[in-house]
């Protein structure tokens, strides 16, 4: 590996296909944010939608807006932006919701599918919202069923034909080890299993294929790599083969066949709609939508390149300029293999992400010692990849993590 | 009853001790709102805190304000706040998710609380995304589980020793008219079931006093008289006595003991919080708090003895202005049995409100010839209600309404 100088990053700045979005992002001066695996930056735009929304479509149209403003149609009007990037077609995916609550829906609909299976794999070690929303689910069933919990390595032998649903995070949140959707979502079928991808850390980094995959149903979050703003709501995926087809339990009126009827009884949209469930927030759901804009106009490829060969230069920078100080890498070596974050470990990563932090490098901490850091193609450079290194480097030589104090709070996944 | 002139109107204005809270709201010039009772209009500061939250908070700062601006502690910080108008204690409501989803966790843990119990009781002509939410729900269980509609005057009978959860929406959506909470909560108890209310039309329109009434769970909106913006967040009351001792299924992160700690397995918080699942859209939430902050500067009481003056005016002039044109009063007369609104029924009632709109008073249509027409006590003021049965009136004097197509298409609730 060669020795890599900061004029070297310059120049790959400069030959940067992707470099023009940054000037599209509210960056604020003197950080480097290495964060926006866990919430994406501000477009420049929001605060013009922001202020459209709050002011003309509420302050103004009031009511009305419902329908001029086609509140109503957003969950379905911004699934479809979303389908673009996650290789869906228009009609199968809306904008509603918590990812953990759409879990829940899709979770549901995916076992009374496959009513006579009773197993549900899941990785346990990935973020645990999943995992908790499938025992709440679980709870509510017959004592039969069960959770599978494996690790990757035992994926494959864990998928038999005793499997439900294999309900997989396509991209680890602590290691960003990137799952193979096609391998698995086969060996899924292949037992008569349903399959379920998680594409929180995926969604916006790198392109996805559902329906290449021929993947049954699919949740992800919009406030990470879509930049949709701070808890911006998630969305769904549910094959439109599924459509109609399928009952998820959350059934309040946004899903009805006809939710201006007011009838008694619930009856299912039998399109996309039916995932709904009640009134959406229309504030976070619209400022969802000039993210997403933004990332309709990258081509998802060159993300993708981009993406790695960022996490490539941080692993190369690392292990030139901070060796000896016993960091350890926990993502993935392979490029391929790994999502648009890298993790480090270090027995003081608490305090180091600290140090980083009190220098504007902002990265994040994940227990017991896991130090996040997340590249997000559209907005970080090269030399950003290089001046966060010279940080790290410089809080290791001069120990200046010790006098961070170990007050462990972290931030929001 | 006397004939009312619209000076007396006036009069009656300029004597209201809540007067002073309308120039606090944006009200669009020209626009007669009688639709509070579906969206609540913009409070004058709610533009503030949306640049606040989205520049300052989001942009610059980042995810620190996870934690910096509270965004993780919200859904309690305005739970509290909502708690002191519908008579719960501090730590005994969260805002979160919408009211359907909020039911649905609700509903789940009181049938959890009477397991030799298989029988919900609810209002079935009430609006209807409760009853699909227990439908959704009770599809998830064995099929011993049934619900039981009946509407007011049957209810009485209804509550016997088979009945798990007594679940009621307080004021209904088409009428306005108000159940007694007290009567049927006492009821529900005698027979050893749960009571759950739904407080949608209720929470900032008249003092709700849930603790006084031993009620076990409640839920709500935001969007209606609180004046949270379109879809704001919903509330979750659980009465103290139950928390940590039932389990909701929609077990997300945010409802974990130590949600920061990402343990594989679900532990329930043993507070407020177990009744939160995933993460919160923050603007929609943050905005919220703008219009509770208005409601709280108001004594309930009075906001309660204006809303009964305004409706009862309503109705008198109607009376007095529109006889002759086939109108029926389907709300109750006895003030004290009505909520903030009048309905009104009328066999052209889709196209007068048409008719309505287009002069700029603004009600709304359920079908099927139900015009509702809802008075907000912050906002709106006797010279208002004067204003709108004059337009009302010259539109059936006219018959201008004959002029609007008859093309259904109702806005949100």
């Amino acid at each position: 590996m060669n020795f890599i100088a900061r004029a070297d990053c310059e120049t790959m700045d400069k030959q940067d296909a992707l470099a023009g979005f940054r000037e599209k992002f509210s960056i604020p001066p003197g950080t480097l944010y290495l964060d926006g695996n866990s919430l994406g930056v501000m477009p420049k735009g929001a605060m013009a939608r922001a202020t459209e929304v709050v002011e003309r479509e509420w302050g103004v149209g009031l009511i009305k807006s419902w329908n001029t403003a086609s509140w109503w149609d957003l969950p379905v009007v911004l699934g479809d932006k979303i389908a673009t990037l996650i290789g869906a077609d228009a009609g199968e995916v809306v904008v509603t919701d918590s990812t953990g609550i759409n879990l829940y829906k899709v979770l549901a609909a995916a076992l009374a599918l496959v009513p006579d299976r009773r197993v549900i794999v899941m990785e346990g070690s990935n973020f645990p919202t999943n995992n908790y929303m499938a025992q709440g689910l679980l709870a509510q069933l017959d004592d039969s069923y069960e959770i599978r919990f494996v690790e990757e390595h035992e994926l494959e032998q864990a998928i038999d034909e005793h499997v439900a649903v294999v309900c997989l995070t396509q991209v680890h949140y602590k290691s960003g080890r990137v799952l193979s959707m096609q391998a698995l979502t086969t060996a899924a079928h292949l037992v008569g299993a349903v399959a379920i991808w998680d594409l929180c850390h995926s969604a916006g980094a790198l392109p996805v294929a559902l329906n290449a995959c021929k993947v049954d149903f699919a949740i992800g979050c919009t406030y990470k790599y879509l930049n949709g703003g701070p808890g911006s709501p998630a969305f769904i995926f549910a094959a439109s083969r599924h459509q109609g087809k399928v009952q998820q339990p959350l059934t309040g009126w946004w899903g009805h066949a006809n939710p201006f009827e007011f009838e008694r009884d619930y009856r299912p949209a039998i399109n996309i709609r039916q995932m709904l469930s009640g009134t959406q927030g229309v504030l976070s759901m619209a400022l969802t939508e000039v993210g997403l804009d933004l990332a309709l106009q990258a081509d998802m490829a060159l993300v993708r390149e981009k993406s790695k060969a960022l996490t490539s230069l941080f692993i190369d920078l690392v292990e030139q300029r901070c060796a000896g100080h016993n960091l350890n890498l926990v993502s993935p070596r392979d490029a391929q293999k790994r999502g648009s974050q890298v993790s480090l470990s270090h027995q003081h990563g608490f305090a180091i992400v600290q140090a980083l932090i009190a220098r504007g490098v902002v990265g994040d901490f994940r227990a017991p010692m896991n130090m996040r850091f997340g590249f997000a193609p559209l907005y970080i450079g090269y030399v950003d990849v290089w001046d966060a290194v010279e940080h790290l480097s410089q809080i290791l030589d001069s120990e200046e993590w010790r006098r961070k104090e170990f007050n462990q709070r972290s931030a929001v996944t």
